[in-house]
């Protein structure tokens, strides 16, 4: 291809999130001068239906809207996409039907992330949004690794991970962060030897009250992130 | 206007400095939930002809390469703009009659902001780079408002304020931070109260260093930040 290599960023689910990811596109780079950082057009319009709301049939649809954000960055000649919301990704076949760009899926870069780790854990924990869940491909894909899943009950998404998501999205970042962390240590109770943290909105929140084992993490979105820039770095 | 509010950001330079301004704008509106967020979208692209080595005459002009991005941003639907890069404005005339959008003006943004201060200084100093300087709006407008400026020496500028600003482009925020550092303890020993931060990669790299000076440093991409919050919300 000689079409030059720009990312486009589908953001805004959250807006905090996607600045977390636009760091973490500089981090995965190793740069000597702004000419050879990841070039990227970023649309962080958060204006959009609520993707949780929506998957629980109690709000309106988020794909119009994330069409139109789709078509802007292919308008601004993005060569390749990256949606930095886990949950996002429900849309995704519809989403790349849309687009002519290549959409970078963030289950796939994670996954082979998570491969390359020297230990492979036996039994891994998710958080993660109810709809990210319920369409299973993190769980679909450890499965096919052999990898057993843990994950929240429903008791513990509605005590702790839904108002800890939606604490962060207020900018209440230690508030979050210490509701998420309950849903995690949880997690790691029940054998969890390393987590996914398979929304956007969490590790941003662990960070903020400094979590002890944050080192037995993995972000999705840092995996997405690493991806993208093995792809600029290689072009 | 029945025009939807879209902020353009026409970032790259650096994309770290584009960075801290997202986080600016973020922090500069009070926000309930993600959908209160300003909207933004955002040209990131660093490929972009050095300001800096354009204005000494030393290397190709950024105009092409600015027109493009303000072109695409007007393309995803653009409102107004704002350009986080006080060097960038020298172009600021040519990049207005490109655009159909009003592009916000840095050191407009900066000079109001400055007018609101309780006890407003008697003498600032300006850290800019010599396009800036030379360019002259910081010290029209601020002798406009009865306040003498203070300016880095050229021997100044070579030794702390060119390689600070290098060095941070390179992602040694530390190493950028104690030459600016240096730059910034000169102006305050020729006299100056406060300090405006007239170049977006100075800011961060003082905080990386924890300065002690930091509450007499005035930040214009701050301003300019809080400048399109107001607009967002009388939205």
């Amino acid at each position: 291809m000689s079409e030059p290599f720009l990312l486009g960023v589908l953001g805004g689910m959250g807006p905090l999130a996607t600045l977390d990811f636009q760091r973490q596109l500089l981090e995965a780079t190793p740069a000597q001068s702004d000419q050879q950082q990841l070039p990227s057009v970023v649309w962080n319009v958060p204006q959009i239906a609520d993707r949780q709301k929506a998957l629980a049939g109690t709000g309106p649809s988020p794909l119009p809207q994330l069409i139109h954000g789709i078509r802007v960055l292919n308008q601004a000649g993005a060569s390749h996409i990256a949606i930095p919301c886990n949950t996002a990704h429900h849309w995704y076949e519809a989403l790349s039907e849309a687009s002519a760009a290549p959409i970078l899926h963030i289950v796939d870069a994670t996954l082979a992330a998570l491969e390359q780790e020297a230990n492979t854990p036996q039994r891994v924990g998710i958080i993660a949004t109810k709809g990210t869940l319920d369409a299973g491909w993190y769980q679909q894909k450890l499965a096919a690794q052999g990898i057993e899943v843990v994950e929240p009950t429903p008791e513990e998404l509605t005590q702790w991970f839904v108002p800890g998501c939606y604490a962060v999205k207020r900018g209440a970042l230690k508030e979050g962060g210490e509701l998420l962390a309950q849903q995690a240590l949880a997690l790691f109770a029940r054998g969890a030897q390393k987590l996914i943290l398979a929304c956007t909105e969490v590790p941003v929140a662990l960070q903020a009250v400094d979590a002890p084992f944050l080192h037995l993490t993995f972000d999705p979105a840092q995996a997405l992130a690493e991806r993208c820039s093995q792809l600029w770095q290689a072009n």
